[in-house]
């Protein structure tokens, strides 16, 4: 089921609205591709941003942090920024102004709220499982400890926007004959191949979710 | 030439200590790798954040934007933070809770002042050659109009951080005999073969500087 999303005059996309999506699965597509967000709050009245895991399932999106850190504090309703972006290629024009990135990036903002007890635990779920799709089945789940210790907000999906660029440069109609080359280079991430713990018996074999994870997932 | 970094209290790092760096050649690898920065602002009092393109030379950041977004105005004196992450693996732990992520990030503080006349062509032209190295002497240069059309940011690499994670998973002692797989799944961000525009002259071949680009450039 895909349903429109709801920006509201911030998450309006004012720039190249041609790039814009108000798809739902858009959002969704970007966020289970990407491998980190990009975290914003406001610490003191400045602007504070950090890198960190996350995860999504229907309408949620769930962020990961330590209890100790200072961007997470706040107690109930924390205003946060999330911006999870997916670089696809570099764009190059036949002039400098016309070089550009495609990319696929998602931006949502809201109110976080620390999750706790079984909600929690649900929200470390599904951002283990997007970090590492099978390993909460076959690791050593949680105890109560180290759930103390983990922090997790989770952040409704409803005011976000996605935005995109995809295709060739976009040159002006004077500069097609210039004489440099233009199109685009290809970016994407990759798995490289899995490598074993030193500590590891030698009869563990590498299992089927880590060894054909498929490249953006 | 390499100087530590000189982080004030919040650009300390306060959580998993043994990551952080302090040498400056560490920032400056992370930034010479990564494609996007992730910029964050305050409007309104509350935490706005986007992915734009950068570049750096010795001791300043520069961050491109167009005139018209609405984070980039603000005239004088625009308090952001920046950061720049790159993923570099997967830490598959035997346990749930030591699941991590090799990564380098970067995370500057500042006042961002934007640039006019010779330093915004500069810190164009960095910004460029960071996205395409090669294009700013290959391509149609700007025009005044375009660069009316282009905002750049600078902000001075002095309240820096830069923290890292490596290596296999560190799993408690009890943990290590659980009969799960335990490593590091690598991660990397990789160029595809050059995609020629569909409008470019059959004669012009793909240069050097893009056909040859290593990755992490």
């Amino acid at each position: 089921m895909t349903a429109d999303l709801s920006p509201t005059d911030r998450s309006t996309v004012r720039r190249g609205r041609e790039r814009a999506q108000t798809d739902r699965q858009a959002l969704y597509d970007v966020l289970s591709e990407a491998l980190v967000c990009h975290l914003s709050v406001v610490v003191d009245g400045l602007p504070f941003v950090i890198p960190t895991g996350f995860g999504h399932d229907e309408g949620t999106l769930y962020v990961h942090g330590s209890t100790g850190s200072q961007s997470l504090r706040g107690g109930e309703g924390l205003p946060v920024c999330v911006a999870v972006t997916l670089v696809d290629g570099i764009v190059y024009a036949r002039s400098v102004f016309h070089h550009s990135m495609n990319y696929r990036a998602a931006v949502i903002h809201g109110v976080a709220r620390p999750l706790e007890g079984d909600e929690k635990t649900h929200g470390l779920k599904v951002i283990t499982e997007h970090l590492a799709p099978g390993s909460w089945e076959h690791c050593r789940p949680p105890t109560r400890k180290e759930l103390a210790q983990t922090a997790v907000l989770a952040l409704d999906l409803h005011e976000a926007s996605v935005k995109l660029r995809r295709g060739g440069p976009k040159d002006e109609d004077d500069d097609l004959t210039y004489p440099s080359w233009a199109g685009v280079l290809p970016v994407r991430q990759v798995f490289g191949d899995p490598e074993p713990c030193d500590l590891l018996a030698d009869e563990v074999s590498v299992p089927s979710h880590v060894r054909a994870r498929p490249p953006g997932s």
